[in-house]
């Protein structure tokens, strides 16, 4: 009896020990995830607003469009090019190609969630994915159209489009233009969302990320990347300084830019106001252990190395390896997967009978 | 009675007529049918054989490397460059964009169906599919890799695809090759076939063609188009001398090319032999409706431009504007579906921690 009832008061020991431990674990596990839940947010079913909905006429006309290189000078340049469904919405380069092979001097950051960020480009220099998607129509680099009436011409002779724009934008007596052509992109835009295991956590499950993962998220909380990338895009809500403790092509290894003749200094490039030299929108984080290569000129190819110089250029901080590996191990968990709507190619209509304007 | 009878007389004589006159039409249908029947065949389930078997494992391989640009010297050049989805397997440019921008001389065929070609490109040059896909990796106008050691390094430096090979190529030492690179694409291209109304027709349904569909193909056969364009593609299976009656350029208003110092001569650009001067490999004609503009060059953008043309330089006959049209409607009945293996996007691995070499 006294030896049953020694070994009775050591198995109760163990399990009152090994109780506190999962309870010490739980509530670990449990105040990470509020802190967590206080900074970002889970994605929603659509980054669609009363003013920019997403109707489903909208978003096949938009996906079409999306796809669509007969509407640029060149025939070769669609939203597409540079935002390719295989390589989650990036073209893998360090710099994109434009129009008629022009050099692009940034990055072309993936589209996936990209509706939801506060501004968009790098510079911050188009305030929604709609006026980005009209822009581009008269930007040398990108459908080099000589004005949006060109635009517009090229668009319309393309006649298999003119129901979708009917029924995208009823009651309009000329649907096919330059402005309905943002509206619908974006429609197709703001669907194009990727949840992934960090929104399930952000939900309430703790175990849809790995000991790993959530040792990452501890440390990227911690250490102060939060103070920029977070929101439900893990960035994308605010500009920065990129390079605080030193130059950020120190870091880097960035080239200077001809077109810039110097330094790509951000949003300067657009406002010309020495104030805003070196601010940069803050990339959001999704997506971006799919996405490489990294920074505003894809200068970086190895997200470790990527992880590694952020913590150094802005937060001044020596990260070891193992900071590294886990933080990499958080940011795995935000790659979501690619949208059925993305992944499908659309038919374009076919213009047999008509040649480009 | 009288008055009935007369009635019943007229009735039945009528119902006589019109069984006299659908047992003509059979007749006529029937006789259309066995004669298309004897210079056509419908699509196979796919296009392997023995050297180039089909296997899953191939296609899924071949799949994403028919997508992948990080093996061309500029990043940018993939098969499905000039091969997209969203428009039936071409580009819908008169002449293709290479690498680094360089100009690509002749008109980017559809991919679908060919690889039940003779040969491969306008000139033959290639004997297969497969051949095609390993010799682009060194073109300077495809992805402009010094050496096929150069290009199997770049496949190798991604490296998510190893297991992909291995599954392919079990057994190899060392499956990550350019031959096997070929034999991967070409497997995925033996699979892109896209069975039309005509294929139903040819089984022996002759309603699934319309009325003036067959009326065309009665045209397409008597008139003489059908000594080149005949067998499963409706073309593509010989060669043949491009403008008879005079020559090309005075028709197409093709231009001099300067990659070859004067006008197309087709597959003597090859051969340097003079007795393949304006010799072309004969277009398939699947899908010709849906993938304009025409001709080697793109020089036409018309289809209806395109049957007149040929029909006078070939053939040395003046179509009507009714037999243009009726020869279209047949055409327009070999578009088909596009495939699901190419309407839906691979997912390429992400090398996010390695450049490119």
């Amino acid at each position: 009896m006294h030896k049953n009832r020694g070994i009775a008061i050591v198995a109760t020991s163990v399990v009152a020990a090994l109780s506190a431990s999962v309870v010490a674990d739980d509530d670990t596990d449990r105040a990470l995830l509020e802190r967590a839940q206080q900074l970002f947010k889970p994605l929603p079913a659509d980054a669609g607003t009363p003013e920019y909905p997403v109707t489903s006429e909208r978003v096949v006309l938009g996906k079409a469009l999306f796809f669509e290189p007969r509407v640029s000078s060149d025939g070769v340049i669609s939203c597409a090019k540079c935002h390719q469904p295989t390589l989650y919405g990036t073209d893998a380069l360090p710099t994109s190609i434009g129009n008629h092979g022009k050099v692009i001097p940034r990055n072309a950051p993936t589209v996936f969630n990209t509706a939801l960020q506060f501004v968009q480009h790098y510079g911050g220099n188009r305030k929604n994915v709609e006026e980005q998607a009209v822009k581009a129509l008269i930007s040398p680099l990108a459908y080099g159209n000589a004005d949006y009436a060109a635009a517009e011409a090229r668009l319309r002779a393309i006649t298999g489009y003119r129901p979708m724009f009917e029924k995208a934008f009823p009651g309009e007596a000329e649907p096919m233009t330059a402005e309905n052509w943002g509206k619908a992109i974006g429609a197709y835009e703001r669907v194009l969302l990727t949840p992934a295991a960090f929104d399930r956590y952000l939900q309430g499950d703790t175990r849809a990320l790995s000991a790993q993962a959530r040792q990452g998220l501890d440390k990227f909380i911690s250490f102060g990347c939060v103070g920029c990338h977070n929101g439900v895009t893990v960035g994308g809500q605010m500009y920065q300084k990129f390079g605080i403790t030193q130059e950020y092509w120190l870091a880097t290894g960035s080239k200077e830019v001809e077109l810039f003749k110097g330094r790509d200094k951000g949003r300067f490039q657009d406002t010309k106001d020495e104030a805003d030299a070196f601010i940069f929108k803050v990339q959001q984080l999704r997506n971006v252990a799919v996405t490489p290569p990294y920074f505003h000129d894809g200068s970086v190819a190895d997200l470790r190395d990527a992880v590694r110089i952020m913590a150094k250029l802005q937060l001044g901080r020596d990260l070891g390896a193992d900071d590294v590996a886990d933080i990499v191990a958080f940011l795995e968990s935000l790659t979501g997967e690619v949208p059925e709507q993305f992944a499908s190619a659309p038919n374009l209509p076919a213009a047999p009978y008509h040649a480009q304007p």
